[in-house]
């Protein structure tokens, strides 16, 4: 039996490690918390710090094969393990590419994939000389996740919100939709594309409303963001799976946003809107399997379950009962013991053909759960 | 979070415990052999025997519910649970009716449910008696399991294969087809009916060949199927999921052949071919919550993947890709190590509107996959 092992154990790890077991593998996963989602889904768990070399070298020197939930890892000890043959799904190569917001913005230019323009500053200072490119996106190099290390520079008035690190300043675009693709890549370099995504934004609390699969988009545009996901894959040279996260602009054209190399929150639904989910399609390519069928079994909606705002502390989950009653509907819950506002507490995946009973259903389920904490508090 | 335990940790309890992982809930599993199929997916796995009575009444004092995978369990051990305060699915009353095949048929009797006649022997001697009653099938009342302890007689000259044990004596029914309905029943009493499924079995070897989901059976059919099953899981008197097995004879009479108080084989396709699966039918009534929706999304059929003739020992898997590559179909490998010949190792479901469809590639996946043992060898 392979030995695979996973870099991180959120949420991730626990939905790999729950299509893990339709096949034979032995599975390993390395997490700071013993209580996190995964820990216990896994053969063996073992407590470490992903970003640390000698956790991660250690952990890997095990096995036949790892992959990441978080980009955020050691990625020199990635590369050391893979040298001693290890295989690394995605390659450390394209890991050290994608991790850094400015390399990642640099590759799409040398590899003349569509993408905003952008500029990079090495601290706050910087800025100044790019009042004329405003607006503008100001993202962290390295370090950001989930909304976190991302700054919206509107004018010269908010130049003093940006970092003062190493950053990129990206223009901003007149978005219409934005759009995740998910790519898989096996070791042969064959590739399997789901339907594109449309991720569903609340303006206001500037975070995924709901997301929609597949995206209303124009046949034309859905074969632009196919061409445009598989050129990035096939540049970054890595077999793997990939959320390329796209825009359409007002104009219609399509530009790539960012890369994650890794299964990722906008291929939840396919676990069961799909033939193969995108956990299922990472173990097929990580064991050697032929890839799955990317194509929908039902369009679905999506829907993230996050902390309310002003809770922290032990988990309690309002409303389940109403969610659990709806049909076609199927709940995530991913056993995480804290909750903290806007943290992502699991989701959940309604199927149906009608899209406006998919709207409907992921509005109301919005409104009807909500994830308190057992002692409720003010946050600050 | 409820702390629930599993007396066995075969794949029944596997696939329990892919379903657990979208629930809060504290998993626990009781079993002798520590690389067992589900023993890595819980968070505490105890090394034990489910027919001791201290191994089981230990294991169960720590947990707020308990539930099967097997019937052969230690009753005694969980009517003392029962009795402090534990909740077992299903209750230790109605497993000593069903565990127990003279009580159970004693059971349809008096409950007026369909089922074929019979006659209770306490030895084989007792047989001679009952040549008049033949043909019929000779079941041990306990200890049978998956086609062991049961012995057809068809006439005179086969009374010497009957069993030495009490055991009951069944009226041999002219089948037309065989049925499993899966009832699903909560702590208020409401019930959950799956769509009929359709067990097609190999006449020469004996064994299930494929099943059906929907079973191709005409309405009045599925709704005497129904209301017997719904009676016998009422009378049963626990809340539960169950497979009721039922014969539709050559004269269109329904007749309950057995019970199985559990999750169970004939209900695998449910994972992904109906919207809530039997696993996740029973943490929802183990947890409290609504029932879910038993209706198909897609109609499916099951094959189940069993050691090869001649074949002990490490198991490999011959003709994995092929089924990997065909659209539609989904593997279940339980991760076991041995094979034996006729031991049940996976199962592949698969999806089709096309009934042809469903079963051409069931038929082929039964001739494409292969599980034998690394060092092949006769097995005597």
């Amino acid at each position: 039996m392979l030995k695979i092992g996973i870099l991180g154990g959120g949420q991730l790890g626990r939905m790999l490690l729950q299509a893990a077991a339709n096949y034979p593998v032995r599975t390993y996963v390395l997490e700071n918390d013993p209580e996190c989602p995964a820990a216990h889904l896994c053969h063996a768990f073992t407590q470490g710090d992903i970003r640390n070399f000698d956790d991660v070298y250690q952990f890997g020197r095990q096995l036949d094969g790892m992959t990441i939930e978080i980009e955020s890892v050691n990625v020199e000890a990635l590369e050391k393990l893979e040298n001693e043959g290890v295989k690394i799904f995605p390659k450390p190569a394209a890991l050290r590419i994608i991790r850094d917001k400015i390399l990642q913005k640099q590759f799409y230019k040398q590899n003349e994939i569509p993408t905003s323009a952008f500029r990079i500053t090495e601290n706050r200072a910087d800025l100044k000389n790019f009042s004329d490119f405003l607006p503008a996106v100001h993202k962290l190099a390295a370090g950001g996740y989930d909304g976190r290390g991302v700054q919206v520079l509107g004018g010269e008035k908010d130049l003093h919100l940006g970092f003062d690190q190493p950053s990129v300043l990206e223009k901003k675009v007149d978005i219409h939709k934005e759009i995740s693709q998910i790519v898989a890549m096996n070791g042969d370099g064959q590739t399997a594309l789901y339907p594109p995504v449309e991720m569903i934004f609340n303006q206001v609390l500037n975070q995924l409303d709901y997301q929609l699969s597949p995206a209303e988009i124009p046949q034309q545009t859905t074969w632009r963001i196919e061409a445009i996901a598989l050129k990035v894959v096939k540049d970054l040279k890595t077999p793997g799976i990939f959320a390329v996260e796209l825009f359409i602009d007002r104009n219609g054209d399509v530009l790539v946003n960012e890369t994650a190399p890794r299964v990722h929150n906008s291929g939840h639904h396919t676990i069961e809107g799909n033939f193969c989910s995108q956990f299922d399609m990472l173990w097929r390519i990580m064991l050697g399997y032929p890839l799955g069928n990317p194509k929908h079994i039902v369009p679905a909606a999506m829907v993230n379950l996050v902390g309310s705002e002003g809770h922290s502390g032990e988990a309690v989950y309002e409303g389940m009962d109403e969610i659990l009653k709806m049909e076609n509907v199927f709940l995530h819950l991913y056993g995480k013991k804290e909750t903290r506002p806007g943290r992502k507490m699991g989701h959940v995946t309604i199927l149906s053909t009608d899209k406006s009973d998919r709207v409907y259903k992921a509005k109301a389920i919005k409104q009807k759960m909500r994830i308190i904490s057992r002692q409720p508090q003010i946050t600050v």
